[in-house]
């Protein structure tokens, strides 16, 4: 993929500077989240998740249409929550890693954030990469993983590292 | 002024598409603000306040410094709230009508925002211009501001049309 016309860019090319217009508003609104949850249909009954998304109230979803188009990925969640306004919050989210590896991350790259929340992207593309290498089927590969998931957005504690699988190897896990 | 090149903008020229990474900041993290207020030292006893700001956590205070000099006015203001990771909150803030007729107003009028906050904005434009005119010296003035207020942001009652002052004169005031 050119990463400067992600899928779906046609129309947007007629619009100047949409590029840099995306990498704003995901600075304002965007989040990469990584999170570690239990399933235990996974072989070490965690699993990792992965999304990127920009959230907004229902009136600006064609925004977010937009996104959709843009990337060429992803889709348009509707929330629970609602905002200030009492607005049904959407979201529109790119879980896909394939999508992930070869759209988003590559945009960003390319295209690079200019708050701290770059630090949050480098961290998810550090997790993606980990992920493509099959690192996260490892349980020290899983520990890492957490460990940058605690670094990321809301900064909260890691539920895989703070559980009994994770504690009963002090030697993988320092805390 | 140019509004394709606001004061301090020449750093900025450097980087490519920066007008439309700053509309995008600005459709997520922007507010444009009018608020009429009580004020014994006015004529009418209500003030007209009015505020473009972009607010972000303290780590990417940097980001609010660049608008700085971008637009070439205003100001960094400590908010005293935090946000949810503990971060002091600080606001990119102009408040001075004459900096938002001859930079902030044409800037977007030039380069215009893609979401609902582009409405805010008209709004915002509408009430600076009466201004301009004089018109929030009048009462029938500031009903319509008041009113113009009800149907911005958070789209709360005005506390001017709740008025003793504005409810003693029901021709002028129709709820």
């Amino acid at each position: 993929m050119d990463s400067e016309k992600p899928s779906g860019a046609v129309n947007q090319q007629e619009r100047p500077g949409f590029e840099q217009w995306v990498v704003g508003f995901v600075d304002g609104e965007g989040c990469f989240s990584i999170s570690v949850v239990k399933n235990s249909g996974c072989r070490l009954g965690w699993q990792v998740q992965h999304e990127f998304s920009v959230t907004q109230a229902s009136p600006s979803r064609t925004v977010l249409e937009g996104l959709v188009e843009f990337f060429g990925c992803g889709s348009i969640i509707e929330n629970n929550r609602r905002d200030d306004h009492r607005h049904q919050l959407m979201r529109y989210a790119v879980k896909r890693r394939s999508d992930l590896i070869c759209r988003i991350i590559p945009f960003f790259e390319e295209h690079p954030l200019r708050t701290t929340k770059r630090q949050d992207f480098e961290s998810f593309r550090v997790v993606i990469t980990m992920m493509q290498k099959g690192l996260h089927l490892t349980f020290e590969g899983m520990v890492k993983i957490a460990g940058i998931t605690e670094t990321m957005n809301r900064k909260q504690r890691s539920r895989f590292l703070e559980s009994s699988e994770a504690i009963r190897q002090p030697s993988l896990v320092r805390r």
